[in-house]
């Protein structure tokens, strides 16, 4: 029997959900979770840790669709809280202004954003946790690293899709790029 | 025979769009066309003129969907040379940061933004145009109001589904909300 | 004897600000201090209540001078805590980029800002406050209102330089301008 | 003779700048100018080239001080023009709101930008230039770089003061960033 997805309105069999991949694109959200001191100086960038198909080791940002009519502010508490867990205490930022958006694209070079299956549109913000954070479903661990240490060669080339230089944009966006 | 609707990779049927829209927020952008001096300070903005079924006037923004396979700029320049002629010469920003996003619901109430057909989720620009505007297809005319013109009751009780208020914010957002 | 202005850097005896204000502008910050639901939603905005030498009552931002060698993201904590007392826990955002700047003149009519002792020009943040507030020095009350009843002439009305202005381009830029 | 240096509302002796410089924070422009194309995509960016007082040779945006009574668009247009001469045709963004904040302070560390004269807390801008640039005053040359060249190591090290991590947040800001 078919594996159904949940969305906000009701069900959506994987076959619907092909099929509109292959037509339209796919309205996402990108969260760049981090720590923040009182000043409100990033101080920390989290990525999630997955282990891929051949045990390849990869880092990911919290990244998700947003559902038929789902606000944008409820798909990104939603994928925060599937993958940072219920405690987490996401600050959503207060204006809906994203810091930018990626475009993936099914074939790879037409932007720095690539993903295989679909063209997807995301909207990327910096959302500061204060809670504690316990990676749920397919994410191993939440791993916490400097400005510094996001933005090196070794931690970029564990990004897949652009996702790495999304996570460069964010730290210009904080003023924490190297 | 049914309508046939050209996508960039493709055509999509009228009912599989009415399908999709069921099923998922669909990807807008929405333009909005403005005169700027020489220091940058925007001086007009420009606003469709449309007859609706009724004979009923309505005032509108640059609006419409991002095709599947275009990226966000390409839907811009797309709408802007269809409302607004081959010679207007619009300037789409450096930055693919919108100024803002909307979101419109089916149902009105949940956000400022109404659209009875669908939820679509649109990126919202600004865009100086310095050349001609000839307004093609539905539009009558594309008239140039002032800020204070444009902020006032009786053009935004002309525009419809919230487009006054993305009016009024890409008024704030260019310093001239009055 | 002269009463001294505490600097970051030391101390500024008020006839050398007064040369100061005359030469040169003055940098500013200027936060709007909100209340956010569990979505980062603007549901309040805080005013101060300030009572002017002839028992006229008018409404404030939070608003400030930076200090020689002082950070604006201190400058920002540092006026919060004067103004909203130290308990208000500010969250000031984690990048840089104010939301506009407003150009305060010393003659009306060059921007919408109007500060007759000086050129100011002031980096604007919305600041969501979670904490208990309790207002100090010369405000009387800090007073949370609606976004609709900020926008409402009869509070624009009690700000005073363009700050009622400053407040409605707030509200735009969280999407909550009525 | 003193040198005078000109002001919008008058003249400012060095000595005066001097006195002042070390008391409060300076405000500045910074500009990228970029070359961008028919979809505003941005191609190509401008550095100055200088010579230091012992040959060295360096890279730099233009920048300078806003002056007294003088808007920030006024003094991007001032600088724009002192630097790239007077067909340059730069386009000024219609919104005032800075893309970062760039606070160079009088000693090294504090944040990334640095100015051993002055703290100075500049706006920056990217600035699409559409005419013929030709370099006044002391550069010597105006010389466009693509984004990877202008990320590259060998430009990086060739700019002072944090400009050429500001030109990486620039090149974030646009999408272009490697």
């Amino acid at each position: 029997m078919a594996e159904m997805i949940e969305t906000a309105s009701g069900w959506l069999a994987p076959d619907e959900l092909e099929s509109m991949r292959a037509r339209m694109p796919i309205l996402y959200v990108d969260a760049v979770p981090v720590r923040v001191d009182d000043t409100g100086t990033v101080t920390r960038i989290g990525l999630l840790l997955r282990i891929g198909p051949r045990g390849k080791v990869s880092r990911a940002l919290v990244s998700g669709r947003v559902l038929h009519r789902e606000r944008v502010r409820d798909a990104l508490l939603r994928h925060l809280e599937k993958d940072l867990g219920p405690v987490a205490l996401p600050r959503v930022p207060a204006s809906p202004q994203p810091f930018t958006i990626a475009e993936y694209f099914p074939e790879p070079g037409v932007t720095p954003y690539h993903d295989s299956r679909q063209h997807a549109v995301s909207l990327a913000y910096v959302v500061p946790v204060a809670g504690d954070c316990r990676p749920r479903q397919d994410a191993l661990d939440l791993v916490w690293f400097t400005p510094d240490e996001a933005a090196s060669p070794v931690v970029q080339q564990e990004m897949n899709g652009g996702q790495g230089n999304l996570l460069k944009q964010a730290l210009a966006y904080v003023g924490r790029l190297p």
